[in-house]
């Protein structure tokens, strides 16, 4: 095979650094020819010591601590702000992985199917607010998308080989969350250390707040919607605390497929990487026997309001997702600054949606932008006002 | 699509009347061009009557009786004993569904890969006794094998646009039988209708005894290990109650695909039958949430022997898998005539086993039928001797 030659968007985070581990794993095989992130510029630069990418894009700050601290000339620094979207269409590079949160994302990922990149995104906000746009640029451009993801990177798994229109259903698991057994009464006293404490998965911060409001399968659910051109009917969220089953797929003859595995990301990560071959992993194997169990139940939507809150943006549409993601994303923003409690998330991002009034007709790049912009705006107003 | 043209042989056993059941589902899709049944001939006469096959093979004693029933001459009978063969390679097939249990199956498997058809085995004895000389005329005649056990069937789902070379393990997984919560020591005190009572499948005869002893489960791994070219190794046997999971492919990367359904075999019937499409059924989807879990455990070697026994036959391979399968026929056979009891299979056919010398060299297809013949001689020359 071929090096392939991959550029990182937020090498620094969780699922930058596990991309620089898979691709470690397998010398010769991998070229890392662009690199992002915005703060820990200390591991930026180790990062681009070790793997000299062509470029690198950094936080303005972090440029000038950058170039003098890195020896010879072999990596173009740019700055991070304006340069993802380059970064995403570079000429060198044939796979992107977005491991970067937040409407931040959308921007490269535009540009990385339009240059006809596989994309590989871990991010769900970019797809959630202009997912269509999106797809159709990846198919317009023969850009392949190969999600990240776990629950997506299981699906696409299910899916391969398959038609997609003998499709019946999606089950897209859900472990539950940090807050599974935690009374809804309590939330609200609850430090943001425990909501960040992630039974499951160790993921950035954005991401396991999501998950613990349940906001994050409500994205998923979206996000599945956009990438495998589904019904939001034929998308089921099952809890299953496991979270051994990333997710599974009904056909139409009454036969599901599951794809399932230890719960790290390494392994959607090199799958993408990787596809359509798969390679050995270091990855322990599951153990049936050992484990035992699978358990599903239903998710609660009383308890957690954040996902059919998701799930009704979905079925409304044009830029109600986008809505719902940039609300979420400056609403958690506040959480995270100890401006607002937990159960405040769900409301101001309630109240955002039920205030917005989208265009007519298909919401185009455009609308998103707007809506986005508005979105966040909104939440700021709110915040001003006072706690929501 | 085209009408695909279907041989049936054991058309009035459960897999028999599930394919015509589904075969019924979807008039104008499929045409029945064969049928074959040794008993019951008046549901077989039933069954020409309504699908009107060009040819019809039955027990000797019944040609009589089906011809002077079946109005028209639209239907040639021919004598099973010998026709079998030839109705497997009729030219008007596409593709024949093997019912019928027991060595009777190898004939006419190997008529039908040989001649190109798309063969759908029910049928283990006939992997199991001569797998690798099925599979390389298979191959040789560009002959599609779509089993219909649905444990394969599974593992033929989890393979379907997978590299085989990407496959790290089998796990085959088994409800645990009808005895599984049965003390072995109440074993031979047991009615043979306890043992007939499968909890998950309804099944004939032979396969629910061979079932109880987890013999089944033994051919399964053979079958396998035939069927998708695997190490014994390879293949686990996981016990799974449930039996929702049907079995599972573990993948290099640490990935698992797993196929489930409703525990009905018109699933892999059908699926035989459309491949590669799936249509719809009428069976009820599953409901995670209904089902709360999967549960596993590791199958117990020392209470039903039969499997490691075969697992060992596996490994010795050669002639060894045939005598297993030839050799628990004649026991199974005497089992249920109530001329041995039940924990005399298993002594029966390990008895056979350690008495058997194969040639040197790979087994042919004489190999395989002379030692098919000595091992049910043996069965018998046991059998004469008394109780064993």
């Amino acid at each position: 095979m071929r090096v392939k030659r991959v550029v990182i968007l937020g090498s620094t985070g969780t699922i930058g650094i596990k991309t620089l581990e898979v691709i470690s794993r397998f010398p010769g095989r991998f070229r890392v020819v662009g690199l992002s992130a915005y703060k820990n510029s200390s591991l930026f630069l180790k990062q681009l010591k070790t793997f000299t990418p062509a470029v690198a894009a950094a936080g303005k700050k972090k440029i000038a601590f950058l170039k003098k601290n890195l020896p010879g000339r072999r990596t173009k620094i740019i700055d991070a702000e304006t340069g993802l979207a380059s970064l995403a269409a570079m000429k060198l590079a044939d796979i992107v992985v977005i491991g970067i949160s937040g409407g931040a994302a959308l921007a490269p990922f535009l540009a990385a199917v339009e240059s006809g990149k596989t994309v590989a995104p871990a991010n769900k906000e970019a797809l959630v607010m202009a997912g269509d746009i999106l797809m159709a640029e990846a198919r317009r451009h023969k850009a392949r998308v190969i999600p990240v993801d776990s629950e997506q990177s299981a699906i696409f798994q299910c899916l391969e080989g398959q038609r997609r229109r003998d499709v019946h259903k999606i089950h897209l698991t859900a472990s539950g969350g940090a807050l599974g057994d935690v009374p809804r009464s309590r939330f609200d006293r609850l430090r943001i250390e425990d909501v960040l404490n992630h039974p499951r998965w160790k993921m950035g911060k954005k991401i396991t707040v999501d998950s613990a409001t349940l906001m994050n399968k409500g994205f998923e659910v979206i996000e599945a919607q956009k990438l495998f051109g589904l019904d939001v009917n034929d998308i089921e969220v099952v809890v299953h605390p496991e979270a051994i089953i990333h997710s599974m797929v009904s056909f139409r003859d009454g036969s599901v497929l599951a794809q399932m595995g230890v719960t790290d990301m390494r392994l959607p990560i090199q799958y993408a990487l990787t596809y359509p071959d798969r390679w050995d992993s270091s990855l322990r194997p599951i153990d049936f026997v050992k484990l035992r169990q699978l358990t599903f139940r239903k998710p609660d939507g009383n308890k957690f309001p954040c996902l059919p809150l998701a799930v009704e943006a979905a079925w409304k549409g044009k830029t109600y997702p986008c809505v719902l993601a940039s609300a979420d994303e400056e609403a958690v923003r506040a959480y995270l600054d100890r401006k607002i409690s937990f159960t405040d998330i769900y409301r101001i991002v309630a109240k955002v949606l039920r205030r917005h009034r989208p265009g007519t007709g298909r919401a185009d790049l455009n609308d998103i932008l707007a809506a986005d912009r508005w979105a966040r705006e909104e939440v700021k107003r709110i915040l001003a006002i006072g706690r929501p």
